[in-house]
């Protein structure tokens, strides 16, 4: 058992060693809430609340996907008007060479952000949040950060496939630095939205297009091969996901519709980052993709990336981002938005 | 049905109430060893190794805790030629102002680190590794950074208790400032080490003596009231520590001698961070210590402090700082080497 245990282990991984591993046993245990003092009380009732008890919709076509993510979008629709209002934001819809945006900018834009914009790749698995549904990512930022975010309104299946989420941002990208210096934008999004922006940086390398001014990768969905340890030490602790097996895992696989998972485009940790503009990275202790992000940002170091890494107290996956009252929510931007303004050209 | 994920989904993204849990139950479970590519054959055998065996000497004696520290100081001295000897370094036994220390200074010492000194303070639960068994970390710091390293030798229990050691640290540090600029000193060490770096900052804000122009946070134990969640989502995935009533537990209240372990001098995560220098903090995804890693990470950040976050994929408690040959060992050491020489005057 041990030696099948290590053979596997050197296959898996085409390392020379015989390093052995026996897998770790552990018993049944209850984990409390956390709740420190540390903690803010909104932010600790998201962290305690109830494991999400279906999360596991293990669709297998892009219209399965599709007609959970619209009902999901009706209820994230309503937030929008409250949302725009309380951070004093204003948005509008329209096409950018083609592709969906929506345009978010504060009423009061600051001089030094005045000639910046941010551009949103939101997430969802690659499949959730379509429309103003995914727009309220780039709506906190707008308000909190106080930066012009224009937020891409990919196709999602069934509409398109791989890579056409890519594609999408790319072809904003692109029409965005056509009338702002590349050095004045910055790229962001959480989750798939996170991957979506290190496979952006991917391929404006491979197009050889100039990288923009900094990048904001919230726990990135960079390894959709279940690689990585907290895809195990976080099983059912993570709140919001749950499981390596769940429904972000089957929406991935819809994307990819029979495409190698391993491609750098659909798990960007497999690409070369050298090169890749200063990057600050968001995740929290309970998030399933806790290895992802922290993999991730060593890897950018490892490439000679400036790569700052913000790690919260017993949060599950994007907790972080949930809404504009929650104190950590506006810490965590509050951080993202100064380590743009500390790297972007103004 | 779907109406049923629909909710799900919006309670998972954010965009509804929340329910509030009882603790969280967990089932019985495996983890395979953490393999992917990014990880050393080195580090996966480190971080694979059988669960500690010798993590629950529960000492209730400074002299129970001491014939343990001498017994492994034993084996630890050993390696100390060799370690000298591959890094290049040279170590000398001496006393400041009547604290016992080791002066580790590289036999090539770069130009920029000429005028700089880095102040360790050794880790072991404030019970482990005196003399000379305390100054591994200090050596591989002055061997891969090439600094010149001053490790206290603070006194331990049974020869002294609270705050004997914290005393040691802020004596040798008044030393060292005495013919160094206080902006060329940085102050470093791992778990204990990590909180009495945090702990002597507090204490020379209290005395009203210059800081130090950086400092360097290994997993600390800043926080001795077993708060944290990674206390609890780690308990069993660490191998080092294995359990927040383990061994450091109980050698942390053989040094407080009764003393409350709340008090920011044994607890720093409690204390008044503003002001402190600019800090790198370094954790891994299993370290029992990263709730307390990051928390601190968050407290400084909080507090305005300059702080970088370096989180390793899989490592148990300090399993970073083993031995020279590992990649990770070179990576972390560098990481911090590299974040002193930055704010670190010449």
């Amino acid at each position: 058992m041990r030696l099948a245990t290590s053979l596997v282990l050197v296959l898996a991984c085409g390392l020379g060693s015989i390093a052995l591993a026996d897998d770790l046993s552990l018993p049944a245990r209850t984990l409390p809430a956390p709740a420190s003092e540390d903690i803010s009380p909104q932010m600790q009732a998201i962290i305690a609340a109830k494991p999400n008890p279906n999360a596991n919709p293990l669709w297998k076509t892009g219209e399965e996907a599709r007609a959970t993510a619209d009902a999901a979008a009706v209820a994230a629709k309503k937030r929008i008007p409250g949302l725009l209002e309380r951070l004093n934001v204003t948005m509008t819809a329209q096409t950018m060479d083609g592709v969906r945006v929506h345009i978010i900018t504060p009423n009061m834009l600051p001089a030094a952000n005045r000639n910046r914009v941010l551009m949103h790749v939101h997430g969802g698995c690659y499949v959730l949040s379509p429309g103003e549904a995914g727009t309220i990512e780039a709506i906190l930022m707008a308000g909190i950060g106080r930066y012009k975010v224009i937020s891409v309104d990919y196709r999602m299946p069934p509409e398109a496939y791989f890579p056409a989420a890519l594609d999408d941002a790319v072809t904003v990208y692109r029409a965005i630095s056509k009338t702002t210096n590349p050095k004045r934008i910055a790229v962001f999004g959480t989750s798939a939205g996170g991957a979506l922006t290190l496979e952006t940086m991917l391929k404006l390398k491979e197009l050889k297009l100039p990288m923009p001014g900094a990048i904001g990768v919230g726990t990135p969905m960079a390894d959709a091969t279940k690689t990585g340890d907290s895809f195990y030490t976080n099983e059912g602790v993570d709140n919001v996901l749950l499981s390596r097996d769940g429904f972000c895992d089957a929406a991935t696989k819809v994307y990819a519709q029979g495409h190698d998972l391993r491609d750098p485009l659909i798990s960007p940790i497999y690409g070369d980052m050298h090169g890749f503009p200063p990057a600050i990275l968001t995740t929290g202790t309970r998030d399933l993709l806790l290895s992802n992000t922290v993999r991730t940002h060593r890897k950018l170091r490892r490439a000679g990336v400036e790569a700052d890494l913000n790690v919260y107290e017993g949060q599950s996956h994007a907790q972080y981002g949930r809404n504009d009252d929650i104190p950590e929510t506006r810490e965590a931007f509050g951080e993202i938005a100064a380590f743009f303004a500390k790297h972007l050209a103004k």
